[in-house]
């Protein structure tokens, strides 16, 4: 039997950051299939394992826990697996990573893609991309991380914090290789930091695991597809 | 001296749900003017005492900590005042309450007011918004929540989940009265729940000293109240 059951699409956006834990911790995990999914989100709260609008829902097998909402999973195997510092300011600043990495998902599919991009959208929108990448370098620097070496939150192991800046940052620009250049411009230290973690071999299996470069799928994939070629 | 020293708009929306928590144990906390707020949020990430593209931000003067993102702030606060349980899966599902209350507010504001609303889409959204209330009431209920008695998470003291789900849903819907007599028919324990919290003094201050019946405020509270009216 695995450890976790993982309910998430077949792509990597928010689900990548609940896989990237379980492949750091060597949990074993299994998913369900889109209809299994659609299903699960589709019945009434008082029938869902964990009531939920949406996926990811994580289900911890020995402890028969499910869990909704990704910041809630990460704080959830966080705790868990202590990849979350004790310190007070520390463990804020994890949530603030998650919380900055949540407002970005949205603000790049247009929230879920309520809206498609057009060429002055995206234009428009550059400016504040590029403030996103360097909130997470400038608060990477505050704790000592560089280009070489350190950690988001300066702590000895990589946590949550880390983990989720890879999957924000790394993931994107490895589906978007023509955004990995902005990166580099405004948060060299954050490209760094992530091209360490993606070069972790449990990190590295996920993403050769990945199907191709999707990233959100759907109309709003392709929307930003085109704004970017 | 104050305790903490709060950025945020003078509405309620996100900063509510600090105000809250804030007024709970008892912090003397004050406020920053709009042009000081602007001010703050144009520096670039290097110049602000904490990297954010948007307010509420926290300031702990004691501890000159400065936090970002509510649900940071809210973990900061929960943690020092012990208003977050212990226990991993009631840890797990406060930070569940939170980010759905964060999911409703920029639902209910289509996304910081990206787009307006009109009656049609206003209708389209009202089995959602309906059915995050009924989440609401079904995690409460799993936890033994009534509309008499008991908290979110069955916890014995009231937490940051209780006052989470009393900021989302008694402020909306002291703010938009014609939203009540929805939450009272899908989620009439929430309700009670709220109620309870709203008549303590400290909260019942703070909902007093609120200006007025604004929540959101902007372009995007006048469509609100369009469609409801």
């Amino acid at each position: 039997m695995a450890d976790y059951t993982l309910y998430y699409w077949p792509i990597p956006f928010r689900g990548q950051f609940v896989r990237s834990v379980l492949a750091h911790v060597h949990a074993e995990w299994d998913e369900k299939t889109f209809e299994e999914i659609q299903a699960m989100r589709c019945a009434s709260p008082d029938e869902q394992p964990v009531p939920h609008v949406g996926p990811p829902v994580l289900i911890d097998r020995a402890a028969d826990v499910s869990i909704a909402q990704t910041e809630a999973i990460l704080t959830y195997l966080g705790r868990k697996h202590e990849l979350i510092p004790g310190d007070l300011v520390l463990e804020a600043f994890t949530h603030k990573v998650i919380a900055d990495a949540n407002d970005v998902l949205y603000e790049m599919t247009r929230y879920n893609g309520a809206q498609m991009w057009s060429d002055a959208t995206w234009a428009d929108y550059q400016p504040r991309l590029t403030r996103w990448m360097q909130i997470f370098e400038d608060t990477g620097r505050r704790f000592g991380l560089t280009p070489e070496s350190g950690s988001l939150l300066g702590t000895a192991e990589i946590g949550i914090a880390d983990l989720t800046a890879h999957i924000l940052w790394g993931t994107m620009t490895t589906c978007f290789p023509t955004l990995r250049a902005v990166l580099d411009d405004n948060a060299p230290a954050l490209a760094g930091l992530s091209d360490r973690i993606g070069a972790l071999p449990d990190q590295a299996e996920l993403q050769r695991k990945s199907n191709g470069n999707e990233w959100c799928s759907g109309q709003i994939e392709a929307s930003l597809r085109e704004v970017l070629s």
